[in-house]
């Protein structure tokens, strides 16, 4: 192993929702939708935040946690098909370190009258704690899509 | 499949280089050193050069090749630990269509009086013929350590 450890790690995840295409791609497209399931939630308010949703604009969610925890997502979108997909890559930073950077794909499809969404994580992760940190951030990402999935209902 | 094909794919490839690990590390960090392996070769002339090897910090190489295609290589540096990692992430386009999107990891060590280089990449290849470009990306890349390896006997 390198001195200077970094885990790779790759998840998808797929969820079948219950709405349009449209409404399923203005939850990432459009900051007042993605702002009722990303970032801000019961435990964490948003200290800082800009929203610039087109290839090459840059997004951040600066979040400060009940137990006094700050994270920091700083995205860069890569890539946007219209309807299709969103590539985008992240780097977080957790209490002001940068534990990883990973380019992350949203995909898009109508499918059986509902909604198909596809996340794919590539992910880059520092540290002896990597393959933890890698399967933490799957986690999280599986309850960001809960909470998404939750908001369309709204 | 969604109507918008994006292929995933992950490579990694090692070489043990007949370096000192400073040496090795300079092929990436020194433009004069990377421009021995990097960008210009036999079946190609570099149009357009800029190179910035910092955290947050841009390189581009467009490049004019024989048969007359154009590939312009756009990288963003994400993290480098001096002398351990460098990480970036690099849009590839080929006659102006944009590839693929790319996390590159380079890791430098020590090992047993030689250097070992290792790079993984993290990739997303558009279109139809993704599985295919990543296949050739994998194989570019093997040529491209081979002309490094070169490089550091001059």
């Amino acid at each position: 192993m390198p001195d200077s450890t970094v885990h790779h790690a790759t998840f998808t995840l797929t969820r079948d929702l219950d709405a349009t295409p449209e409404r399923v791609w203005g939850a990432f497209a459009r900051e007042d939708l993605k702002s009722r399931w990303f970032g801000a939630n019961a435990d964490a308010v948003i200290v800082e935040r800009t929203f610039d949703f087109r290839p090459g604009g840059h997004e951040r969610a600066l979040a400060q946690w009940r137990n006094g925890m700050m994270t920091d997502f700083q995205c860069q979108y890569h890539d946007i098909v219209e309807g299709q997909h969103i590539l985008y890559v992240y780097d977080m930073f957790v209490g002001g370190w940068k534990m990883s950077v990973s380019l992350a794909t949203i995909q898009v499809e109508a499918k059986d009258g509902k909604t198909r969404l596809t996340i794919t994580e590539q992910g880059a992760y520092f540290g002896e704690k990597g393959a933890m940190h890698a399967a933490g951030r799957e986690q999280g990402t599986a309850g960001l899509l809960d909470a998404l999935a939750a908001s369309l209902n709204d």
